[in-house]
Formats: structure tokens, C-alpha cells, sequence
């Protein structure tokens, strides 16, 4: 007999969630993990937050809820992201999810059948690349620049496969690179979009992380006809142990999505929603926001400092302005076989592979996070790395 | 453009969701939709345990965690399990998942293609069927007498349909009817499932909440062959805003599952995961159960005598053992056109057709629950009830 669906015989479990189960190990270096800083969680604020909820509204809390998530929560969430212009009342409509992955999910069920096509940065984030795998769905990789994914590939790529779902991106210090699309190429993007009549799913779970350089219009601002399906999260702002996320689309696109989600959820924890809404709205959020981007802000100076003086030049690192991630690119040989030799060194990173289309696929690169380290772990574990590069290409 | 996906374009939200968002209306008497009674939520336990996650283990709470769950959980719940013979060391596994319902999206998902059959009990779990038919399964409802679903008619249907994914059954206290399936019936289900070979998706959400007669052991411990999926939930016992549940089956369906899961929800909200594993295992948990269950019993006990009095004996009510539910069937009529009735009585009700596979299919039927209303309610409602039905028939 055969057990499993075509769609899922040839998922595998996702490297990164194998590589996190390994670094429980204390003595290895988290660089591996997308994990946030725990030093930065509203721990204090979330326990009286949720004290109160008990006291005053325990009922909403433990109770089934709607589907779309929490009212106030999405009041909140349409007003705020309204004033960015990623929110049209009457046109686009919002529903809370379990985390910025399962808009991902909800977005591939109802968008995309099995076979169809669906066109993503090279490299791009492994879980969602996961989430269309596992429905069957055809993965191309763009190339990428420092301004982002090339709008001449894109465009052969949407030549070459008509039947596009959608174009995956990730423009705000993308995962795994840490770069950021150029506002001129978001405009590229989105008319290459327009020209081929594909939808763009706009993956934005860091865009609150920035700490240099000036925030870029969304390419959901930039859209003017409805193309655009915008993924956020509250994972790097608050905690992701909640999964608290939203989807913002078109109305009748978030409405296949509400009766999607049914399916599978029911309905968000509805205790986190009410953590998140209350956070948010206090006083204090704006401020916490910002000492975020600071913590960030200094461990990647630490963390890239150390490296640039640790590494050869020949060794490259992208800078990014905000989120969690530096990419590195080795001069030649492998990612995998590095990232390999790192661990020995008791330094976990992600080899680039990781995040290709084809795993198979042979890598110059790697990716670090200055997140889940200590400032101690963020130095030593770059030394330590630059030492297992150096005695290994000697 | 063809904006859906193949396998949503025709799924329609749940008519449940809608009459309980319909429900809000605080005039209306809610014995609609399938809300535990929020008299028994352990709001002061889960406060208290809150607080001492937030003192003790609040970065646990926060961060990401792993994909097949809280480690103690699943602990707790293999320990809990394997006493009742539910789950078998070696050859079972366990996932924790965002409720029962993400358990029927991961089965479907994992196991069933497009095209191919579910056999269901006719009629079922209106949010598992369209869990199903949001994967394009085809859906055949079984027969049921008093003793559950009928196994010739089972065997006839998947003669009929030698393409079929699994069997889903909700074996205790079935949601819509109230039934419990005989221990007879579930061996021959079971030696119907052998015969040809085929999964059986095993629904329990409600196993914990007898309150008369006997526990009857679940299809999955009387299963030797490792064909029976398992679902379970801490919606009706502790909270269904939590969103806990879980999936005991053999081990590779459970590995798939959790990988599928990754592409989906990443992992169960952590916070409420701890929750519930403190409530479990903290030494009044045994005592708060016991509690419900008599709580049901006096309302199930009330409804039912308040129905038998006010209904003519020509309209049949099921009485149910445990659970949430109780079914009518009218001696002629149909079930929708009452449903419209009673609620312009101002109670809410379910019209039978919302639970068939079909849901053009004319019943003479409608589901009540005596969970979610308070005593006076249930009172008042089956009142007003029998009073719709004797001004409609005479």
C-alpha cells in the first residue's frame, strides 16, 4: 500500500529544524538558528499583560474564537498598516495566523494547484520553500544582485513557466542574505508582475528589525491593482513561541483563506492575539521596539566587526540593515563541508545549500545569525570560525 | 485568471462559524454552536500557572520550540496514552498540534491525494469534512444505526471506492448524533478496515467527558496492525481558545506529519503547551475532570427532561453518555426550515444537512448542545423550542 500523498512522499523534515533540535547542545554556538534574541523578550510586560487578561476577560481568552482572529487585534493591524498604505479598506481584507509561516500555507492552498509554478529569490527561506514543496509545487529560483531578485530573469522565468502561482520575495533583509530590494527594483518586480498577471506573495516577517538606513516603501504599497499578498509577523518583534502572524490581501483572497484556515486551525490561539493586542497598543511598545533595533544594531556590529577582522578578505560577508542574518560566501570550496568543520569547532551555521532551490546544489555560502548568540558566543563563535576557515585552507 | 486553487474554489466557510458568529447576538439562545461551557473554565488554575511560567522558565515559553512539541507534554500524554493502550513504545509517535482539527488537516494532507475517497459517518463533524474537501477528497457517508456506522454498508462503500485514503470515525459521543459506537461495532469496523486494508482516522475529542455508562476501549487500542490514527484534544476539557491537541499513530505518518507541520503552523504555541502540561499533571486535575463531567451531566440531564416534556413523543431525541451534543429528528418536515424557525424564536440550532456529506440532502434533523448555554437557558430554549414546533405543526 502506498501510505503517504503524492505531495508529501519526498517532503523532508526541514535541515534548519533538524539543526536547532542539535544545537540544544550548550557547548555549540547558536549561529545556525533564525532565532530572535531572547535577552530582548517582553517577559515582564507579557506577564502582567496576561494577569490581566486573566482577571478582566478570561472568558475571550480560553474560549473558541473567529477564524479572522481577534477584533481588536485587527483593528489595530488595519489601522497601523493603513497608515503604511499596505492596508485598503474596502479592497484588502486581514486575517491572524499561527505565524507568518501559515500565511505561506494558506496562501499556497488557495492559490496554487499541484504542478503549477511558483518563483522564488535564489537562495530563499527554507520553511517556505518547504510549505510549497509540500504542495507539490514547482520551485524556480531568480537570481539575485545586491539590490535584490533581477527583473530580467524573473521576467524569462515567468515566460519560460505560464503557469506561475506567484512570485515568493522577500524584500526587507531577506532570509538568508540580510539584503534589502532597492526601492527602484520594487517597482522592477511588481511591473514584471503586472506584465505577466502573476500574484507576488511579500514575505515581511523583519521589516520592524530595521536599525540603518532608511525604511523602503513595501511592494504592497506600491501595488495599485491588487497583486500583492503581504505576510507579517509578530515572531521577531514579540516572541515567536506565540505564532501570532496576519495575511493582508485582496478581500476575496483572505476570505478563501478564513475558510482554509477553519480547516486546520479553527481559529489562532486567541490568548496570544490578546497578549499581542494589548502589547502593541500600550504605551510602552514603541519604546521597546526601538531598544530592539538597538540590541540588534550591536550585535551585528560585533558580529560582522569580528568577523571582518578575523576572516581574510577574500572571505565575503553582506552588511545587512536590519533583521538577523549575515551571509557569508567562501572564495571556493563548499558550504556544506564548511559548515561541517564548523560544527567540530563547536560553531553551528547553516550551509547556503540549505536555501536553494535544489539542495543538491553546491554553495559557496553560508548564513549567521548575531540573534540567538550572547555577545560572548557572537565574538568567540566568530573567532572560533575564522580559525576553522584558516586551518583548513592552509 | 483563474485566481483558486482547484481544490478550494468551491469551499464555502462552515455554516457552523457563521451561525456562531450570527450567535453573538446575546438575545439568541446558543445551542448552535459546540462551545464547551465557560462556567468550568479553570481560569484561576491557568492564571496561577501562568504567572509561574512567566517566574520560572519564561524564554521556554517565548521562544521557537520544536515542531513536534512540548517535550513534557508529549511525555505526559505517551505515559497517559500507553496505560489506556493507545499508544505503543516503539512503534507509535506523537505530535502536538494546534487542536484536534489541524490533526484532520495533517492526516488529509499527508495521506490522501486529490480525487481519492474519505468514508466518513453520515452524519459527521461538519469542520472535519470540510478539512476534507479543502484537499478535494471524495467524501462517502456511511449509514449509522444506534450502534454507529454500519459495517456491511462501510464494507459495500469501499468495495465501491477501492481509492480511499482512510475512514474517519468519531467512535464516543458523536458530534452531531451523540452516539456512541458499540464495542461490538468498533471490532467490526476494525476487521472492515483490515479487510481491505485501509486507515482509520480515529476523532476522540469528547472520550474524556462521560458521565454515564461505561468507557469502551478507542479503535486505536483495540488496532494490532498499526492502522488507526488517533485524535485528541484539550478543547472541551481545559480550553478550546488554547488551540491543543494532538496525533498518536505509527511512527512514519506521525514523522510526515511533523514535517508537514513545520510547513504549516512551525510548531504548537509553547505557552499554552506549558499550560496545559502543569494543569495535567498538577494534583487537582483528576478532581476539576470529575467536575465537568458532572456539570454536563446536569445539563444534558436538564435539556433532555425539559425536551421530553414540551416535545410531543413523535419528535426523537438522542441521549447521549458523554459529550456535548444532542440530536432531534422530526417526524416529518425538514431540518433547515425548523432551524429558520427557532431562531427567529431566538434559539439557535443546527439544521441536520449542515453534517451530510451532502449538503443539499433534506434531513429531518437538528443538533442542540446544553454546553454552551447556562442552566436557565437550557431551560428556556427547549421551551421556546417546543413552542416553535407546536405553533409550525398545528
Amino acid at each position: 500500500m502506498n501510505v503517504y500523498s503524492d505531495r508529501i512522499k519526498n517532503l523532508k523534515p526541514s535541515i534548519i529544524r533538524e539543526i536547532f533540535k542539535f544545537t540544544a547542545d550548550p557547548t555549540v554556538i547558536p549561529f545556525a538558528a533564525g532565532n530572535p534574541s531572547p535577552e530582548v523578550f517582553p517577559t515582564a510586560q507579557l506577564a502582567r499583560i496576561a494577569a490581566d487578561i486573566f482577571a478582566e476577560d478570561p472568558i475571550t481568552a480560553l474560549q473558541y474564537s473567529v477564524s479572522e482572529g481577534y477584533p481588536k487585534l485587527r483593528d489595530w493591524l488595519k489601522a497601523d498598516m493603513e497608515a503604511k498604505e499596505q492596508f485598503r479598506p474596502g479592497d484588502d481584507d486581514l486575517i491572524i495566523t499561527a505565524g507568518a509561516q501559515q500565511v505561506m500555507e494558506l496562501a499556497t492552498k488557495v492559490i496554487c494547484n499541484e504542478g503549477e509554478t511558483i518563483i522564488c529569490e535564489s537562495p530563499s527561506f527554507i520553511g517556505s520553500l518547504n510549505t510549497f514543496r509540500s504542495y507539490n509545487a514547482k520551485l524556480i529560483g531568480v537570481e539575485m544582485d545586491d539590490d535584490g531578485m533581477r527583473p530580467e530573469r524573473l521576467d524569462a522565468a515567468l515566460t519560460a513557466n505560464p503557469r506561475t502561482a506567484f512570485i515568493y520575495t522577500i524584500p526587507n533583509f531577506q532570509n538568508p542574505t540580510g539584503k534589502t530590494m532597492s526601492l527602484q527594483r520594487r517597482k522592477e518586480i511588481l511591473s514584471v508582475a503586472y506584465k505577466h498577471n502573476v500574484l507576488i506573495l511579500e514575505d515581511n516577517p523583519y521589516g520592524d528589525l530595521r536599525f540603518s538606513g532608511v525604511d523602503l516603501p513595501s511592494i504592497k504599497s506600491l501595488d495599485k491593482k491588487g497583486k500583492v499578498i503581504y505576510a507579517g509577523s509578530f515572531s521577531k518583534t514579540i516572541s515567536p513561541g506565540l505564532r501570532v502572524g496576519y495575511m493582508i490581501a485582496p478581500a476575496n483572497i483572505v476570505q478563501r483563506s478564513i475558510a482554509a484556515l477553519q480547516c486546520s486551525t479553527v481559529h489562532t490561539n486567541i490568548f496570544a492575539q490578546m497578549l499581542v493586542e494589548r502589547f502593541v497598543t500600550s504605551r510602552e511598545y514603541s519604546g521597546y521596539l526601538e531598544n530592539l533595533r538597538q540590541v540588534y544594531k550591536r550585535k551585528r556590529d560585533l558580529m560582522l566587526g569580528t568577523l571582518k577582522f578575523a576572516f581574510p578578505t577574500s572571505v565575503g560577508f553582506t552588511e545587512p540593515e536590519g533583521g538577523l542574518f549575515i551571509w557569508g560566501t567562501l572564495p571556493y570550496g563548499d558550504g556544506v563541508e564548511f559548515a561541517r568543520k564548523a560544527v567540530s569547532h563547536k560553531v553551528a551555521i547553516v550551509p547556503g545549500n540549505a536555501f536553494s532551490v535544489d539542495e543538491n546544489e553546491k554553495t559557496l555560502c553560508f548564513r549567521m545569525t548575531y540573534a540567538t548568540p550572547s555577545d560572548e558566543q557572537i565574538e568567540r563563535g566568530a573567532e572560533l570560525l575564522a580559525k576553522c576557515y584558516l586551518a583548513n585552507v592552509t
